[in-house]
């Protein structure tokens, strides 16, 4: 399944023990009624309270044999209309949402007018700074590869070896949007990775001191934890 | 002012005695803050509950004289984030925001996917039929120009000639925008011509029916009254 919902109104994509009001628990409720016995999807990974996401992608085992495209418009009869199945496909037994995943792509929005744009507050972060965006594309080089990312988590983790395949940054729409591509993410890294290029565009860091947080692991060394509602999952790509 | 707004969450543009939640009655309440005493604006006309605007125009007499810059500042501070002030201008005594208008541009936004795109569902109405816009051009040519639109309002009013000057019919981003411009709008006129070009471009009415229409004052001649939160008014245009 490819889902696309608005993060605002859920505590996250994480199922929470008897709490309602994530992603991942809202699906399997409904998929739960069309089954008759209790279902459980995996996803990709998790995205944060608040996150959005355009192509979250989650597998399921079903018994039943209903043809994709109607289980889609059932689901979405059923589900609120923040959230929306976008597709659903039969995979092989050996799919896996998160462990076939070659890549993911972030997007993280700033809007830095004045004033917010009344019509797309709730999807980016209001931020009326002037940027550097030289700065900020050659602190982007410097973070681009395979690198120790243990500075960018909020989380402690025995491997946090990543590799960032991009970082692409652009004006779209009057919005500044930083897309992140990689081979997978840490705990709040992306809105850390976001959070570091906006003070490097500010100028209260330099490019280059993205290169000594890479040689410790120390959060201190990186930049905020940018808001949670500029932040959306564009897509999960696979083989 | 030209000010913009997320309507969702209020009442409509037009104050209402003694009840809260009006977009001129926020604003109003800030502007007397400023200026210590009760001031009124006025608006370049009424919009509907539910309604959007991108650029409303209102204008107001204000004893103090600060500088239009730092008016507006002040007031989006203090402005709740779903009502932006996008501009401040000293105008003449003689500028008025209805009476000086010599057109508005008003656009109805329709999402035709099976699923409605979880982000823009609140800006725009969610349809998922097939529109023949041949069809619906041929309804807008007629529409176009000077007539009696008596029978697209749900007020009677004596005087129902309004002059359209174009209706244009294009799709952005994946959705279908109607942008009609005209010298003035009869109350709910704006979301009936959408209803009733929805039916043309849907096979439930003809595009000659609209010539029918004009030659009498009877509303069951036009199509149904499209949601407010598909329309935006998007500007007003002065001399």
């Amino acid at each position: 399944m490819t889902i696309a919902y608005d993060g605002g109104g859920y505590k996250g994509w994480q199922r929470l023990t008897n709490e309602p009001g994530t992603i991942q628990g809202t699906i399997e409720r409904m998929l739960s009624e069309i089954e008759g016995s209790p279902v459980k999807i995996s996803g990709s990974g998790r995205t944060d309270a608040g996150v959005h996401a355009k192509g979250q992608v989650a597998h399921v085992f079903l018994k039943t044999n209903e043809d994709p495209e109607l289980l889609r418009q059932e689901l979405n009869r059923m589900l609120p209309e923040d959230i929306r199945i976008c597709r659903v496909e039969s995979v092989s037994q050996s799919f896996h949402s998160r462990y076939s995943a070659v890549s993911k792509v972030y997007e993280y929005r700033i809007d830095q007018r004045s004033r917010a744009d009344v019509f797309t507050r709730k999807y980016c972060y209001h931020r009326p700074v002037h940027l550097d965006l030289d700065r900020m594309r050659q602190a982007a080089d410097h973070l681009t590869g395979t690198h120790d990312f243990g500075s960018f988590t909020d989380n402690k983790e025995a491997d946090s070896v990543r590799t960032i395949f991009s970082i692409d940054i652009k004006k779209e729409n009057e919005k500044l949007v930083l897309a992140f591509c990689g081979d997978g993410f840490l705990y709040h890294m992306v809105r850390i990775l976001a959070g570091t290029l906006l003070e490097v565009g500010e100028g209260i860091r330099t490019p280059e001191s993205v290169l000594e947080a890479f040689h410790h692991r120390d959060r201190s060394l990186t930049g905020f934890l940018a808001p949670a509602h500029g932040l959306c999952l564009r897509e999960v790509n696979y083989k």
